[in-house]
């Protein structure tokens, strides 16, 4: 499904990357355009503002691969090495583009500043290679095509020999066959990487690979652990060894990722053929596609249908609210919630008998359906959770232990309950429950009322 | 500060971290274990399962450090190559560890089953270097010391000259001048590695840095932009030259990090009077140390005096409340909440007059204001809080644009109200306003009653 007559590298630049609390996610970015066309990435690497490792990390890079993207270090200051290293490996020269002086310092003036000195580093060009406007900051990008007879001779002429060399130097360069080697040079800010990489990077890679474009379905699976989607998904990779099906595992859900070359002719059809094998085989455990979550799901049928949802929530404190209202026009389908960390909460505010609680305990299947009914009547809403349980660490007692969820689901003829038993820490525990609770309720509203 | 006799690097290893979805975030453990010993981070890396590639990056890395760490590619399975790289990089020998079969075999027959062939490869070791016991996991790790003449001997043996390539070599490879190369190798499941690196590696380096150990001391800044806290630090910069302070910023606060050097023995004194010096700087802006977030310094703080809060909240939707009850105890000081997604919840659960809503608009500083105090009393609190704002991305008018946020906060005596103006998402409005919210309370608290 790759193209194999490329391959690409990617390098972030800035020892802030270096760091104990940064991870490089511009390169995730510039993964998925590489993915969609179908060009794999044999390689990435984060260095830090050395001039001498940045030079050594382009070469060997180059080495690996016939396109090299790099993110970071073109800031004004003299920690920004990224253009001198770029000129040294690759045997660029640079100058000054008088007309990026010009828009650098118009833009300080219109704030009534005069641009520092130090400003004027980021109108350096490389003479004869092509600048990339950056609407979103001062930097400019850069594209640089190298010949491949060129950069062989600039490394020869710009690597004196050495005693004891000349050996190692085969098995670390594993010289492109391509004829020209592509620079592609963004800044790190991730707003301005982003920018530039959908103007000019995606543009030229549909460019070069012709029109050829991988095609990637996700389906989202809720309510299955990651072992029994690969359970269920074994038949289907027997029946279809070396398709490129990858199962990804997160809070939010299981993805099995589904990935074609639409380039084919047959592309579309042989998706829809998968997809329906893999709605054979997970059926109503698939929640949505691609950029779905359970929120977004849920919020669309609400609305589709004109329904309303309120929450009462003891142990997920907030949280299934919370996530309910990250959708963009959650407004239209929820009314609000009660969040009751007290017996005498769950009586207030989401009218629990205060009898059924001293008989029960607040942590159980009859508190969890009262306080979905309760919330419902409360609010006038189609449909009301109920979520208590312990979150821990403490709290937890031999017939509870930490980790006890009640769930339930109600609507005016209905409620649908479960008891769940999680473990790890409180955050997990809450996160999870509201994950049962959003596929509960996706579940219930097909068939309620 | 940091040691200049050594310097390290990470290699990453597996296909699935060059994908659209995965970072590496086990070279974050493995540099804070170095930084802890101050030894530089040169370079970390990703390669994926390709036995040429993983040996040339190999090689690479230890042209420029004498540590290096890798992580991954110790499973069982073909894909995992990274004894059989590392054999060819370095020039070991692998052997059959028969004690580590019979393990991993007994561990299969414990449940009953059949140790596949295949898992024999995790009994694959290197001759004469040491092995490390992995407690949570099948692969073992390993600690390699290849002596510095022995390295370069068996990359000029292993490493065929070839035509061209000798001018390059220089450039690529920098020489370390250590006496002996280090290669700790540890599996890529995160808390099997969290295992092993604070089993042999933090001791290792304890061993290796004579006891010398990074100091770093964090303060927490709330209710400051970055530029801000960068403004105010002006004169501290100028004032100790080239002393390392670094600001970073996240959505939970600004964070000032003061790195010392605890080996010297004036150390304790050291940290004590910068710190002094920063709190001069910025005062009651300063909410916390180390891992303290505004959550967690809130709940230490009304837990000590007894105290309790609720919360009221309309386009924060109940992720105020969520980020309370994160923290584990919080039941002992957070009674409850309603979140009031409509004009009418506003009147019924929290209390706010209705004609002071179609007075005000549900968005206003009255409103705010009622929905704290009404809160507070319907949950007998000491204190009560009140969001109330439009998170959009509709819903918003010329006199309250989207991002118009009015936060209270509450005691029976005394109320604060703040108004503020969000840019952004949906769900960096809500976090922002979380985040405001909890920063007035911890104000609030110590002046109020």
């Amino acid at each position: 499904m790759s193209d194999p007559r490329h391959s690409a590298s990617i390098i972030a630049i800035g020892s802030e990357m270096l760091g104990i609390t940064r991870v490089d996610t511009n390169s995730l970015k510039i993964t998925a355009a590489l993915e969609n066309a179908g060009i794999p990435l044999v390689r990435k690497s984060v260095v830090g503002d050395s001039r001498g490792d940045l030079v050594a990390e382009i070469r060997f890079s180059l080495s690996h691969s016939d396109i090299l993207v790099t993110s970071g270090g073109l800031g004004p200051t003299e920690d920004d090495l990224t253009r001198e290293g770029l000129a040294d490996a690759l045997g660029l020269e640079i100058e000054v583009d008088q007309s990026i002086v010009d828009k650098i310092a118009a833009r300080f003036a219109a704030r009534g500043w005069k641009m520092p000195e130090v400003n004027k580093r980021q109108a350096n060009i490389f003479r004869g290679q092509r600048v990339l406007y950056n609407e979103r900051g001062t930097a400019p990008g850069f594209h640089l095509v190298i010949p491949g007879d060129r950069r062989d001779a600039q490394q020869r002429v710009r690597s004196p020999g050495g005693e004891g060399a000349t050996e190692v130097a085969d098995a670390l360069l594993r010289v492109p066959t391509a004829a020209e080697t592509h620079v592609w040079v963004f800044p790190g800010v991730p707003h301005e990487l982003e920018w530039m990489v959908a103007k000019y990077f995606v543009p030229w890679l549909a460019e070069i690979s012709g029109g050829r474009a991988r095609r990637r379905r996700v389906l989202k699976i809720g309510g299955l652990t990651e072992s029994a989607v690969e359970e269920r998904l074994k038949p289907f990779y027997e029946a279809h060894p070396g398709e490129p099906v990858t199962i990804l595992a997160s809070p939010a859900g299981i993805e099995v990722h589904l990935i074609t070359d639409a380039g084919a002719e047959d592309a579309e059809s042989f998706v829809t053929t998968r997809e329906n094998e893999l709605h054979e085989i997970f059926g109503a455990t698939v929640f949505g596609y691609d950029d779905d979550t359970l929120e977004s799901v849920i919020g669309r049928t609400l609305a589709e249908r004109g329904e309303t949802v309120a929450t009462a929530e003891s142990c997920t404190g907030g949280l299934l609210a919370s996530r309910i209202t990250d959708i963009p026009g959650s407004s239209a389908y929820f009314l609000g919630g009660a969040v009751c960390y007290t017996a005498a909460a769950k009586t207030d505010l989401a009218g629990v008998d205060a009898a059924l609680i001293r008989a029960n305990g607040e942590v159980s299947e009859p508190v969890a359906i009262a306080m979905a009914q309760g919330i419902r009547q409360r609010f006038g809403s189609t449909y009301g959770i109920g979520v208590t349980g312990i979150a821990g660490p403490t709290g937890g007692t031999p017939e509870k232990p930490v980790g006890t969820v009640h769930i339930a689901v109600a609507s005016a003829l209905a409620v649908e309950h479960r008891k769940l038993q999680w473990q790890g820490p409180r955050t997990i525990i809450k996160w999870y429950s509201t994950q049962q609770a959003l596929d509960m309720l996706r579940r219930f509203v097909p068939k309620a009322r």
